[in-house]
């Protein structure tokens, strides 16, 4: 098991798991894409707003618990869905659920996951599972879908709406990435570094978990072959309503940028929704999820929850979402590297990290509880 | 013939094209004007705008076609005129008319192009040809070219401002470049790479199609010579008017970037401008052309088409265009790397490219018809 | 002696000080918390702000006295605690203090010396001495050690409210650095150049001045340890009354950046503040000293100085504070490298640098005297 | 002689500089003082303006040609005064001068020139020759130096005024710069390229022109002490008026970037003021003298003219500064690059370089005479 002591932040996870992961791989769950100026913006737009902390206050104790989807959770984070998160590591879907449950947050399992739906819950039955649709066309297994979740006692939908198409990766163009992954020698020569991950690969059997039997799921060539073969571009928000109507649970809508959406979830009914541009992996050019997330906010009201993904790697990002009116945000690479990285121990770690610098800059700003953080604890600073 | 499959945008043509081509040969295509501001401005201000998409929609199918000079298209693209494009591959303007022929879209030959206004008609009578003028002091020759254009069939005369001398393109002062091109061993030594270009060269002829027979146009020495011999700099808006009277199909003036121009074009009575800085090749200082953009459509009003020119090389660029008003772009280098890279599927390759990233793009901003698109998809991002 | 007639400024002290020491160790006084983004803005924030001289004017007698916390100095600069600073160089705070003297400006000591309150007392009785404390669990110990300075003759108590845990230095975490130093010799290896300090290293006791006989303090392991076991989280402003009732000489309260905590200073009734953020060290994304100052200034009115530190390095920045309203800066790592540089010689040329920089500038300027200075003398400059 | 064919710009004649002259000697001319902000600012300050050309105009003839100091020009640029321009070549100041005569512009010599103002004046009588003049101390021997000016014939007198005590200039610092120069084999060796610089080195002797006899400029060892125990900081307006009436032809204040200092200026009644920051050289964190050019424009109102020096390495930038209200500009670096590479060609070069740029600049904009230029050419542009 890889020492993890001298791991400092998620970017040192993310540096293990480059190293870990054949470089296709890698690049699949880093990557984002055109230019990759949406997924550098979802970072550098959370450096443009600053702390200003007051100090002299008892910040013995801390409280970062929240309310998400309308539930409660020991931290304002829940692991966003990972498609192949499998691929990182056997099992991978399962331990992340694991890790998720033992520090008392949710996961969200993809609907392109490696494991079932049936597969997680019956790991993790403790867990706060939640599960995550996309439009299919083949709308009986998609209602299927549904249908198995609320079975297997998930808690939350999450319907993603911003993939009618896949984005252009174009990493995994030039990468020429398939799944199941063939390392090619070439990326692997000269280094025993990926050695593990090979060794690992033996035990592991690559599966849709959530497409067995499906007839249109097999011969998968590449993410955009899968998601053009499988996704219906044709989805409204007459079809989110109908979604809405199966599922007696919360739902959140996740995948949106733009305050019509915003009412349009509204007027649905869905408990909340996702400010995201799935992590800049769409339409590069996309705005950022933060700078999208002030006007989302405002267009919410009190009514509907806002969560927010894409760009999170620190405990301040988290802060500052919240500041801004976020009530939590979803985590994707930032576990997904954790797992790469080091499997469970891995998720573990990046959940530990988020909540030590929640924590730290909590005592820093001076403030007790995540409640009380405002707009006015931020200033926008210049780059 | 290379294998194009990685090649994933327009980028990566450049790349393909930089091994391929002589050094002093890409440089003429890929270089600018002094410290090529313009030309890094020209992609940079595309950068500023970002998109807000929206989810929830039926994109199901997406309607690429334009109308562009007056004409239908079936994409809001032409090829732009590329001088000497003939240097870069053996018959290199019969090839891109050719591609543009089959994607259905327009190309616009060169005063400076190696095959002349007769081959290429010729070669390509199915196609959408337009035709691209300088001033000529010799006015004879110059009308001679109008005729010449209209008898070979070419639908659209496109008259370009913007050179009444050579810009500073200092690469090819460093480079001493001069046609014909004669590739130096010490360029050309350590890499078998440019073997396959040494190889055609030898099945082509250097000429200037268009001049055969002008008395000026022999002992090419430079851009820069070559301009100040033939061109006009005294020519003004009455010049311009007599070339109007002259042709009696749609006529385009490109290489505008003042609104007053815009006026002076109006009152000639032109289908359209294209508003452009020559690629960052004239004047090094001046406005990118996305920057310029509002106030000439504001200035053009409903009576005039405004297409733009200028560092577009993503399909995202195009629809941001589209989106502040213009009617089309034209692609200077987006085309002329991909004849480089492998000719006339490398022609089609840069279609192809910017036809899918557009369609892409359409269905994750959520809207069926690039008519669609307004400002208001847009929004400034701070870089 | 190291020859230090061609370091030119405090950056080239730097250079020395980063040869001179084992990485760990230096790590720990160049680096700061998370991703150092304030660290950075601490410096570039001070580039924001231009200069319009004057011309014309008699400048051939240059003012730089100045008064701080109530006390006349030499210069608008006093040497900022420096924990663990007599790690960089034996008898590190005795050196730095008799440097100050020198100069005929003040040193502060920090809690975490290695030389006592009463070591350094004793060594530079002369000097205008100040004590800084933190707010240790023990009060009973922390009263003890505010009658110590008062015992041994310290002029001014500064008060450090910014550390009720230690921000996340992850340098420190990848290096696992622990006090006492154990230069490893993979860091050493291939370098004679820190030899010096190996040689110099025999000749010192690791030790904690002011906590001899302090049970929590021993087992010392990490930073972060040192400060969540011996260090308060819970005090309040209520507790400052409380060590401002207990001191009766002039109090500074040190790590102010929100102007509500101005407020809060000036009910208690401090002779100053120090608008810091502990160099960034601590809150990693708190906006930058310079930029908190002005609002500083204008909360804290005529009744109480505001002192300025975090990212002084030019005798310039200084001038800029001071034509913001602070009345003088403390410097921290600036002297730190000039110890670890060459000891009292480094700490002397790290004085003379910024005396000689303020005296030139303030001759260019056209300004005699830093009080003249004001910020209409200053004109914001976009990078 | 080098081939100077393929010098495209002033930044070439740079690179060419740095290879000819030894590393301390290219330091000193090209260096700047403190980090450097300022010089490069003055860069950067030009970039912010864009142009807005114009097409369709007559631009067969093109009019350079301008008034500086109230006195015709062939360009509007004047060669300003380089200190120690004779240590980049033999008889550095008459090569200058002389290429300034062919030019049909003014050459501006230094007080600290190597050549004395006879040897100019008696080996180029036919030049447009000015005089720079600082305050010395020695009152008597600066008044003589004013009246040797116009006993040799000078037509303008500049009095630098940003000078009363040198900047930090730190590279001279790192390098230990000293004159007469004594270039260290150690930066010499590994090339021959700097052998044709010692061979003529050997053909000079080292002296201060205009100090000859002079009892306090013996032992020179450094600029900084140079102009210390030379020059006067005690000097004011008053002084300037004395000047002033000691001089009977048009005098120019040089180093002005505050527009009080313009009014001072205008009360003593000089032909011009040059806007300059001493080519970043004095006071670092100055704001750019393109940037302070459009405030001291409109103080300076109609009776006096504004030149601006500091930054200017292209045409553009010239035309530029004409359009923001300034009567021309002085190049300093932008000479002595082409000096110190090649001699009086070399100074030819950079003045060809500049007209070209300019011509064909003013080609592009659709302007014919300089005197048309306005900031309605110009457009602020984000960088
Ligand atoms: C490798 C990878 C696979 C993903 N698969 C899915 C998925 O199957 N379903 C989904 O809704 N989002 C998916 N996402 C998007 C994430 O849920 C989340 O929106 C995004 O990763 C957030 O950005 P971040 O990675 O910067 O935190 C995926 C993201 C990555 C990186
Ligand atoms: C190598 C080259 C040759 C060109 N020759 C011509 C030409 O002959 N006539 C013309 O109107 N424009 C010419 N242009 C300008 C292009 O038509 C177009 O305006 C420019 O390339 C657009 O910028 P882009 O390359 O960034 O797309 C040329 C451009 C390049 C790069
Ligand atoms: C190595 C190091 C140790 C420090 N120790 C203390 C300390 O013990 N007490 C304290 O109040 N501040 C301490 N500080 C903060 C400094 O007093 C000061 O606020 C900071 O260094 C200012 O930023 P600068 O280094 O950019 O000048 C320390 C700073 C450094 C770099
Ligand atoms: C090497 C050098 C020596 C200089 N010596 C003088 C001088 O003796 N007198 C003076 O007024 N300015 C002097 N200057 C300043 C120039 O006259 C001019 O203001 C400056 O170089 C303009 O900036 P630029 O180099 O960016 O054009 C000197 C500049 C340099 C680079």
């Amino acid at each position: 098991m890889p020492d993890l002591s001298t791991v400092s932040n998620i970017d040192d996870l993310r540096s293990r798991a480059r190293c870990a992961l054949p470089r296709a791989l890698f690049d699949f769950v880093d990557g984002a894409a055109g230019d990759e100026t949406t997924a550098r913006h979802n970072r550098a737009d959370f450096d443009r707003y600053g702390f200003r902390p007051r100090v002299g206050r008892d910040v013995s104790t801390i409280d970062l618990s929240a309310t998400m989807a309308g539930r409660p959770a020991a931290l304002p984070i829940a692991l966003s869905p990972i498609g192949f998160a499998g691929l990182c590591w056997p099992e991978g879907e399962v331990l992340a659920a694991r890790a998720a449950a033992r520090a008392g947050i949710p996961a969200c399992l993809s609907t392109n996951s490696i494991a079932s739906i049936e597969d997680v819950a019956r790991a993790v039955p403790e867990g706060e599972n939640w599960f995550q649709l996309y439009f299919l066309k083949d709308r009986d297994w998609m209602m299927g879908l549904v249908r198995r979740a609320k079975d297997a006692g998930y808690r939350v939908l999450v319907l993603t709406l911003d993939l009618p198409v896949a984005g252009r990766r174009e990493r995994d163009v030039r990468n020429a990435f398939t799944v199941p992954i063939r390392p090619r020698l070439a990326t692997l020569a000269g280094t025993a570094l990926r050695l593990p991950f090979l060794a690992r690969s033996t035990r592991t059997r690559f599966r849709f978990g959530n497409f067995e039997g499906n007839p249109h799921a097999d011969g998968f060539v590449s993410i955009a072959k899968h998601v053009s073969s499988l996704f219906d571009p044709s989805a409204t928000w007459e079809d989110v309503a109908r979604v809405r109507a199966a599922w007696d649970g919360p739902m959140i809508v996740k995948g949106l940028l733009h305050p019509d959406d915003v009412e349009a979830a509204r007027r649905i009914g869905v408990q909340g929704i996702s400010v995201s541009n799935h992590g800049g992996r769409q339409l590069d050019g996309s705005l950022s999820a933060v700078a999208a997330l002030p006007d989302m906010v405002a267009t919410a009201g009190d009514d509907m929850e806002v969560l927010l993904d894409s760009g999170v790697r620190r405990g301040t990002d988290i802060l500052k979402a919240r500041a801004l009116g976020a009530s939590g945000v979803l985590i994707g690479r930032a576990w997904a590297y954790g797992l790469a990285a080091a499997g469970e121990a891995g998720v573990d770690k990046a959940i530990e990290l988020l909540r030590d610098e929640m924590t730290n800059a909590m005592m820093l700003l001076g403030e007790r509880e995540i409640a009380a953080l405002t707009p006015s604890h931020l200033t926008e600073i210049t780059l």
